[in-house]
């Protein structure tokens, strides 16, 4: 029998809420008023150092994984019972903004600070986590803690990973270790009773359509795949044309029916070119190799399949008189979240009298590797002009709240506490 | 009157010439075979230090100018009488090879040699010269020096100029007259009796025709731009296709286009995209802003004219929904060498016993400044299958030789030495 919940149960403390996400847009911030907060860099040990402080204070237990994934454990009766998981991720994307991520974990740090401060003691621990590296933009790709705690990714290859400047995730995760050497460490992959994660859409569908809170029913299927177009260097000044096997040029043919073939499939496939790299790269030299990271999305795992198979096709075809290659990256199928969480979430939100809807994810989340697991889910709010990766990405403080209240209100059955 | 030539001043000494070029390859030396000796480099500062150290040696005397240029003098009778120069350049492109400049400057240095060893006093200084940052793949666009010494451009805008690490020309020019506080200063654009300049051809005629010497009749003319399109940044997984201003797809339609229109004129056209940037080249981020740069050359001025409005006319309309903003940089019409010069180089070769040939220029070359100053014009050996700007550009020793035998022949007038 679960006790009846009280009053200061039901709403979390909005004004410490959006000051505790404005202290962390503070780490990593960027004069155009966003934040480069990049996984497992100087900043994200700042923002670690920051959360451990206010989870000492509200009583709740730091700690680790191999994978540097961090745990902020509010103290459940039973500590072996598997534990409810609730948080997002704390890296940003170079030029991101102050919600992508960070949001989910401060909602599910001040729902737990909420019910330590009223002494619940849940069954089992309730831990607001931040995983490492959702976004990948660092060291790519992402979504590395999250991968290596569901046993998708071996922690050894994650940790050969190396940035641009040559650095490894290796290197970076035991400088992120050693910053914190009385955390006490957590075995990779512990069972988890159930894991919900709050979220900016980063899309426009809840900003046009009114609503405030996302019921999501699933993430959409997400292919990557590295090209990599060799041609031969050359003058730019003598070699003729016709002798050319210009990268650049392969490149330019190909991308431009990869935007109109595959870019141009239906309404719902996204079809992205977002990092590309020259070789030599100099003004006067005919490019002899081009390398590019493609993103392609679709919530049809059919579609999605054949989608991918029609772009190597078309790179191998147009490529001539270079030669492209297609690396497969990630391969992640669509999947659908848990129906007793989301009439969970739905039910929250129509109790706190949240305008709502049922919303597919277009972009991926570490909620995405959860699901195989244990019953997962997401609570969506909107963010202004759908705009996310961005320095003027932007939530309303009513919104922010509303889905933290929403996030507390599914966690209070795991926490023993009544929500009706 | 001339003296009539002894056989010593009819050769110079292909071993020694040969070693000088290899030990200048090897500073800046590239795993590859190439070499990497970008303009005002620590490198370039080392390519000096063994050539002042060569014309010490020699008997020439070392000196530089505002702008970076380095002077070896034959000293002549009257020091004060306007100077024959030959040269070229000791700056490399970054994955360059090991002939491409730096052949005319120690050809060059090597006839200076051999007139000094006999003791030729000239009615006037004979000068190698090495003119500063020809390749502008460092500091862009290039023939900085040349330009500064003909006042074709402003040393301070030249000064003003950023390598991508934000290192200025000013400082690197500042250390690099640091590193050699004794050398004497010439003023910019002192007046000179006319110049030449030995080069491997970095084109497939020569080695096609047989011949080992090209008698250049002039430089085909070059346009370069800068390409700037303006899109908007976006998340990859959530923004529809619809609505996105995606700058690298819209780069993707402009080239591909460019290539085919411009590209694809005429057998003489040549047409690079050589350098190209992303931003903020993301993996899951919709680019925002693509820059490039463009080499477009033709022997014709009128088409070359032409050529360069079309190209502006296609990237503003292939442009949308981005915004395309087309930057004019360099504007070199072609130009044709002096009569009396390329005859001397043909007779030179004629009684060396070479097979040569006229020939235009497809590459830009310093020599392009100086012939609007004085009679100016270029001798080209062949380089193999027309590779160059590449590490494995190579020339024949017995090319290299027969080259500076005719810049030898060709100085010999002016050295007051008959060469009949």
């Amino acid at each position: 029998m679960l006790a009846p919940v009280a009053p200061g149960f039901r709403r979390i403390d909005a004004d410490r809420l959006w000051e505790r996400l404005m202290a962390l847009a503070r780490i990593g911030a960027t004069p155009g008023g966003g934040v480069n907060r990049q996984a497992l860099s100087n900043e994200e040990i700042g923002a670690w150092r920051l959360m451990i402080g206010w989870a000492e204070a509200a009583g709740l237990e730091p700690s680790t994984d191999a994978a540097g994934n961090l745990f902020l454990a509010l103290p459940g009766v039973d500590r072996d019972a598997p534990p409810m998981l609730a948080g997002s991720h704390l890296d940003s994307q170079p030029g991101g903004g102050r919600f992508d991520g960070v949001y989910g974990v401060v909602a599910a740090f001040e729902a737990l600070a909420t019910l330590s401060e009223r002494g619940v003691r849940p069954p089992q621990d309730i831990v607001c986590v931040a995983w490492m590296n959702e976004e990948g933009s660092r060291f790519a790709p992402g979504m590395m803690g999250s991968e290596a705690f569901a046993g998708v990714r071996a922690l050894e290859g994650i940790r050969a990973t190396r940035d641009a400047d040559g650095v490894s995730v290796a290197q970076s995760l035991d400088a992120l270790h050693a910053a914190f050497p009385a955390l006490r460490r957590r075995p990779l992959g512990f069972v988890i009773r159930a894991y919900v994660e709050a979220h900016i859409e980063q899309g426009p569908v809840l900003e046009a359509e009114g609503r405030t809170i996302g019921v999501v029913t699933g993430i959409q299927g997400k292919k990557t795949f590295d090209i990599a177009i060799a041609g031969a260097r050359g003058h730019a000044g003598t070699l003729d044309m016709a002798d050319r096997r210009d990268a650049l040029a392969a490149f330019a043919r190909i991308a431009a029916r990869l935007y109109e073939e595959i870019g141009g499939e239906d309404a719902l496939v996204k079809f992205t070119i977002g990092r590309l790299t020259v070789e030599p790269n100099a003004p006067s030299v005919v490019p002899e190799r081009v390398t590019v990271r493609i993103d392609l999305r679709h919530p049809d795992n059919a579609v999605l399949g054949r989608l991918g198979e029609r772009l190597t096709v078309l790179c191998h075809t147009h490529a001539a008189p270079c030669v492209a290659t297609v690396i497969p990256l990630v391969d992640a199928p669509s999947n659908g979240f848990d129906g007793e969480l989301q009439d969970a979430i739905e039910q929250a939100a129509k109790s706190l009298g949240h305008p709502h809807m049922r919303i597919l994810s277009a972009a991926g989340h570490d909620a995405r590797h959860m699901a195989p697991l244990c019953p997962s889910a997401m609570i969506f709010i909107p963010c202004r002009d759908g705009v996310s990766h961005a320095e003027h990405e932007w939530a309303e403080p009513a919104h922010v709240a509303a889905g933290t209240d929403v996030l507390l209100r599914v966690l209070l059955p795991y926490a023993g506490v009544s929500s009706t």
